[in-house]
């Protein structure tokens, strides 16, 4: 196995754009599509990262998707949009349409923004970010294949269904971008590779009994947050993204990781807020920063070493991977190895 | 002790609207407020029924209400609407900003409210209901007093910072309505006044230690719901509800039902979309109705006998306590006949 190492991850983002250009991306949307990826790894969010070129490639070269990043709006008022995604792949209908949105929420201090006919979009967290780095307030949620059972069932119907929101702050942005499981599939897959037992409360077998075993969780079903609640917020964003948008929802939409026989038809949501309209930027940051030096002083728990902010953890590890670099693991290098080869594109890292 | 009765919800309404009336409010604005509180209790929330009455009618009584029943509009944008509640009870200042903001999403197909120096708003459900009755998406959160410490810490920062979105069906509304606490304050008051123990995991004493006795809870802290995910949707609920309202957040929220010196300051967020602008209502609910059939009809676990979908719980509990009267028990018939002999109002229940 080949050792692993830290890359920059500019170089790295570049590598997965030609990726993306050679397999007949243009070259604005091959950028949107490794951007994505890459600001997910760079937050350590390594499920969504480069982790997932592998399908995306292999959903792109069954010609699965739509190449020519295109969308088109459907419907649009004062301060909504539908738009149609056209089958493109999630970021590059996403960062189009959040595009118009910016506009429209310019104009009319909100814009609300339904897409259907995409597909799995990554992290939300990059859609909020990149709203909230305008200095708009910034929500996405979006439909999911499903993999949870809604709360008294075990049959698998909802997603994930994860939402985010975002707000720019002095120096930065904030950012929340949770699931409404109790956990991402890919925590029950990392202890079955290990070995491991999960936590209790997080999954249940195929009959319905609650289990620790993450092979019997896998054929059975993730449990939401909090039960009935977090089942409750899966059911509004899959509205939202899904019934509301036109796309698919519920168990409709076929897995972008298992079923590779048809597009997606996944749908989003977004909303945009000119937070000027309530308050001067410069007021809102001051109150904000009230609020964040307040919770970073509160007495901390035994075992506690410091009390965090909403997405602080990933920004300080997007920090740090922008310095130091992006670990990419012996796997993962063989991946890319083998995509320079198959598109020869140069590894200059 | 008296015994306890099933009442009348429009008497008990009628009753409750005499009481404000003679309290000095405006007819129309008595009420929104028996309203506000019968509805909560139609839908089985008790803790956001006439039981808050008591606490109500003290800050009344010591003048920290505004009873003039104005509020004012201090910025708007086409989709965007900052009111001043005017130091107006919540359900005043709010049912009057949601009736502007409903107005404004039929020109604009959305509109995003600020409402600052409120005051306590009841149950979130009662306002998205009425948006979602009006065939729009409504969604609600609002600013609440420190009684949630974030997560990390046992102080008390956030509030129980509770959101609530609402959809029109094909019967009515489907409303999701909850705290980002592990449970709403109110079901720990309710549990003292009953002299009920607290489940395990809902809250930590002053110490920080785990606590089931509501009155060492009351001055310890509620702990979020799904730890870091709670903690996190609290604070953007304050965010939204306090910050950027310009109302009071976190910390700095005086307790309506423990500072009698002075206004709470309470600010809320709405947000009101016209499903229209994405797709007819009829096909809206077609598909929604698709959704709600699937999920009744998916296996249930071991022990359970229906699957509800968020807010059916309640809804049931509504019809039923519409047809047969709402239970009043022993102690709160007293209250009511001291009520009753203090304003002069005849109890005809």
């Amino acid at each position: 196995m080949t050792e692993g190492k830290l890359i920059c991850w500019i170089k790295l983002r570049d590598f997965c754009k030609k990726v993306y250009v050679q397999l007949g991306f243009q070259e604005e949307d091959a950028f949107l599509v490794a951007d994505s990826l890459l600001q997910a790894d760079l937050r350590g969010v390594r499920s969504h990262g480069i982790e997932r070129m592998n399908v995306y490639i292999k959903r792109v070269e069954l010609g699965l998707f739509n190449l020519s990043g295109e969308i088109k709006v459907i419907e649009e008022g004062p301060s909504t949009i539908l738009v149609d995604g056209c089958n493109n792949m999630g970021p590059i209908a996403c960062c189009k349409a959040i595009r118009l949105g910016l506009a429209k929420a310019r104009e009319s201090g909100s814009a609300s923004i339904c897409v259907r006919n995409s597909n799995h979009f990554g992290a939300a967290a990059y859609y909020t970010n990149i709203i909230a780095e305008q200095e708009y307030l910034g929500f996405t949620c979006t439909g999911a294949p499903p993999d949870v059972a809604p709360w008294g069932s075990y049959v698998q119907y909802l997603g994930t269904n994860p939402f985010s929101v975002a707000v720019p702050t002095s120096d930065g942005t904030m950012v929340l971008d949770m699931a409404t499981s109790i956990q991402a599939k890919g925590k029950v897959r990392l202890a079955l590779a290990r070995n491991e037992k999960l936590p209790e409360g997080w999954c249940l077998d195929k009959h319905g009994n609650p289990t620790t075993d993450p092979a019997a969780a896998l054929e059975g079903t993730m449990l939401p947050v909090g039960g009935p609640k977090g089942y409750s917020m899966a059911v509004f964003v899959d509205i939202l993204g899904g019934v509301l948008s036109g796309a698919a929802f519920g168990k409709y939409g076929p897995h972008f990781a298992r079923d590779f026989t048809q597009p997606c038809n996944v749908g989003h949501f977004f909303f945009i807020l000119d937070i000027e309209r309530f308050m001067p930027l410069g007021q809102f940051k001051k109150r904000l920063d009230v609020m964040i030096s307040d919770i970073k002083a509160l007495p901390k728990r035994e075992g506690v070493d410091e009390i965090f902010l909403p997405g602080e953890i990933e920004t300080n590890k997007l920090k740090k991977a922008k310095q130091e670099g992006i670990f990419v693991d012996g796997v993962q290098l063989q991946f890319l190895a083998a995509m320079a080869d198959k598109f020869r594109i140069p590894m200059d890292f």
